[in-house]
Formats: structure tokens, sequence, C-alpha cells
């Protein structure tokens, strides 16, 4: 089916869900915009700012006679909708999500009943805060959307996901659930990792010997540490549920960064600066050569 | 004497010491502001783009006559320089330096000959980009300058480099320098060995059978890995002095974090998210509370 004749309903109405519905409704890109939310007051102001055609707060009220639905909660939330949703969905209907793990999200959507047609989603994109207030239809704007088609789904559903990825300005990219999960892992939850490491150690050395927190060191706290510690201010739902969905991938990349580190401490412990000179100078390549 | 009237020589004509000259001179915040700099080039560039009134290529010849001297480069070269300088000054200079650790400088500082009148400095800001060519006058704007007198330093002397952190918009913050440079370990030093050890990570991590990198990994790495990894791209020169001169600290610093990162991995390892989330959650709210 063409996607402008499609009726688009988006389960959770957050940063995530939200800016995908703004965006949608902004573009005129599909016939209808369904906002599913649990509190009545999403709806309320999604409908105010017309980032929504209309509402429910019941989830099977909210997918019925949906042609694609997509789930944009936290990854446990995910799950537990794709355990319920099978029965309410018509035929045909295309089940994408944005969660940030896709392993177990797409072995959850293989037990999605015949005839629905599930798609594994990742954005990649975020804001540090959460909530409908921060969505904003910009969000998707050139980001990359990782999209994980099963091997039952029909080639007219990719294309459907495919649609909406790039009616909201994104660039699809297809990559299978296993190697995303480990990627993600490497470049998103170990960073979120070293990001709460720092936090607390900072917390640890501001520690006065009367059990007060030396303000001084928060005070000057300058870029550097703002810019590394940005990602320790994320959801912890969210995060929390990616640690469970992905722990094995978050251990190995996590005891990746700890053998690195324990690395350089070794040589600066044995004031051999001249053998970290080149480790320093490898980090110094490889970032600068990201650009951003 | 009153700053207006002094002639200044900034040692070195890279980013710190560039962007002091230019805010000096778009001021007109004092009489002269002399520029010292390794090539004839960087004081061509620098007079042309009326940073400085004038230059030198010899130290010597650069801090005759000067009321206050600012030793704008790496620490090491700071060390060095003042070494010899000494013989050099008019009785009653004031020496100042914006080197990024304390302790060591402020000891070296103590062999200046009497009558010179010596002041430890750290602007707290930077760029990861280093040189001449990414100077700006704005800087120090409303950032905190870090300034450490000796106990033989005179009031007068402190108030001559009081008034040149005003004049380009600083803030200044009297430190004590082993409490400053154990700060620093803290919210500088430690998060730039955690950039290295997440960039060098990811590295290990897109490593494939085939001896290739994975360039999806870095084609994906979005927002969070570039804020987390950012200062992985600080200047080497820089960097090792700092691990060079504050050593002790950021032994402490790093030995914290990976004491953190330990108790992170442990309980991923046992599966036990419930008694991850305190920690994520002090971890967010202490983040949130930083506000930029």
């Amino acid at each position: 089916m063409d996607f402008t004749n499609a009726r688009v309903a988006i389960v959770g109405l957050g940063l995530m869900g939200g800016s995908l519905a703004a965006a949608l409704r902004a573009h005129d890109a599909c016939r209808e915009v369904v906002g599913v939310a649990r509190r009545q007051s999403s709806l309320t102001m999604a409908t105010t700012l017309r980032m929504i055609h209309r509402g429910a707060t019941d989830l099977r009220e909210g997918v019925a006679g949906a042609d694609l639905v997509v789930l944009c909660t936290p990854v446990g939330d995910i799950l537990a909708r794709l355990a319920e949703i099978g029965p309410w969905l018509k035929p045909g209907c295309v089940v994408l999500d944005v969660g940030s793990t896709k392993a177990e999200i797409c072995r959850a959507m293989e037990r999605l009943p015949e005839g629905v047609q599930p798609i594994g989603g990742h954005p990649m994109c975020g804001k540090e805060s959460s909530g409908l207030s921060v969505a904003e239809p910009s969000l998707y704007l050139d980001k990359v959307f990782v999209l994980a088609p099963l091997e039952r789904t029909a080639p007219e559903a990719v294309a459907l996901a495919e649609a909406l990825v790039r009616a909201v300005g994104a660039r699809p990219l297809y990559l299978e659930p296993e190697r995303h999960d480990r990627i993600v892992a490497a470049i998103s939850h170990l960073p979120y990792l070293l990001a709460v490491s720092l936090v607390l150690a900072a917390e640890r050395l501001a520690q006065q010997e009367d059990g007060q927190q030396d303000a001084m060191l928060w005070a000057l706290a300058a870029s550097g540490f703002g810019d590394t510690s940005r990602v320790a201010a994320s959801s912890i739902p969210m995060m929390s549920d990616i640690l469970r969905t992905n722990r094995a991938a978050i251990l190995d990349a996590a005891r990746a960064a700890q053998g690195e580190l324990a690395r350089l401490i070794e040589l600066l412990q044995e004031d051999d600066i001249e053998a970290l000179l080149p480790l320093l100078g490898a980090a110094r390549e490889r970032r600068r050569g990201m650009n951003r």
C-alpha cells in the first residue's frame, strides 16, 4: 500500500513517539496519525499541538484498523506490548519499533501471529531529556534509522516501514539484529557506563573528611567533564531495559574499556609516559577522524 | 601599578596565548602587548590580526622591560622557561602562567630570583583544536581563571594578575596548587583518560577477523559516543605534560573510576540490574544538577 494512505498508530508519546508523530503530521505524510498513551493528558497535549489526529488510552482501541503500528516505549514495555498486541491487529498490519536493542525484540516479534508483518527499528537519535514536552518534528532529520526485517517480513511491509523512515527525514540502514546490538554496545551503551563511572568517581573524589562534597570541584567542572559525562543523565528506565536486553554485548564492551583503562593506569603507574604516547596518539587520530 | 599602563609579554601564541593577546588588545586593556613565539610566521600573523603590538622570536628580547609576563605554552615548556627567564626580567616583574597543572609549576616559580613576583594561573577553558588559527578574544569570557599566588608574592603583584584576568572577562578564583591539581585530576584529566579508553575499546570492538575495522560501527557512532569521546582529541604534547606533572593525583582519580567501572561490570555480570539502579540514579541526579 501507499504510505500516504496509511493509518499509523504510535504507541508511547514520549520524546521518540511524540517526535515521530509530530514529523508525520507536519509533513502530512500519511492518512491518519493515532497516538496511544497511558495518560489522557498526553493525548490532549499531542492533539492540541497537532502531533496526532486522535488518541486512545486503550492499546487495543488505538491499534484497531492501523496499517502500521510503531512501538515507541522503552524496550521492556515494547516486549510486553508485543506479547499481547497480536490478536488486535488487522491482517497485514506492519509492526515497527524504535527500541534501543534489537535481538530480543526481533525474537519476540517472531511470536506475533502469522499475517502480521514485524520489523525491528532503531533510530540513532535522542536527547538526554525525555518526555513529550521535549519532542520535536526535526528529531529524526538526517539521522540513521536502523531497520531489521525478519525472514518472514514481506517486501511490501519493509517498503512501508522504509517509507515512514524517509517521511520523517531519516536515512534507512538495514542491519541484522545481533550485529546491531554488538555495535550499539560499543558506541552507545559503553559511553553510558563510562559516563556513569566518571560521575561516581568524581563524587567519591570530591568527598571530604567531614562527609560533605567539595563544592569547588563541582563549580570548576568544565566543558571536558560536561561532555564526557553528558549521557550519564540518560533516562533510567530506558537504560535499565537496555542493560537487561543487551547484557552480553555490553559486558564485552565494558571489559574492553576496562582493559584499555587498566593499560593506561599501568603505564602511568610505571611512569612510562613514552609508552603511553602512541596509545594517546591513536585515540586522538581516530577521534579527529570522526569530525563531530 | 595600574594595569592600563602595563607592558604585557605573552610567551607562546597558541590557542591560549593568542586568545589572551587578542582579548587584551581588543579591549585596549594595557599599554603594550608583546608576543613571543618560536616562528616569525606566528608573529607576523598575530601582528596582522592586531592581536599583539609587536613580537619577538627571542625570549630574552621579548620579556625585556615587561611588567607582566604570561607563560602560555604546555606545562613542560613553562617549566623550562621558568628555569632560564629569571635574569632577563626587570625588578618587580610579575610572572603568571596558564599551565594545566599547578603544584610543579609553583615549585619552579619559588626558584625565580628575589624581586620577581610569581603567581600560578589556570584558566578553565580551551578547545580540542590548538594553535593560533583557532584563537579568539572571547575564549576567556565568563570562564573561571584559577590564581595560585606564592607566599612570597606581593599583594600588588596579585592585584596586577587579577586585573589581567578581569580584563579578558574571566572570573578569578584563588586556589592552593595541590588542591587545584587534585580537583583537575578528577574533572579534567580523568575525563581524558576515560575518553581515550572508550575510543581504544571501540577500535578493538570494531576489529574484524580479517584485521579490518567494521566501518559500520564508526558510521553509526552517534552523539553519545561523540560527546563522551570528544576530549580524546586533545593535544598530545599538552596532555603528556599534564600526565607527567600531575601523575599521582591522576592515578588516584583513574583508580577511583576503575573501581566504579568494576562495580558496574560486576553487577551486570551477576545480572543484578536492581542493584545497579541506585548507582545509575545517583549519577543521573548529579549530572542533571550540573546543567551544562
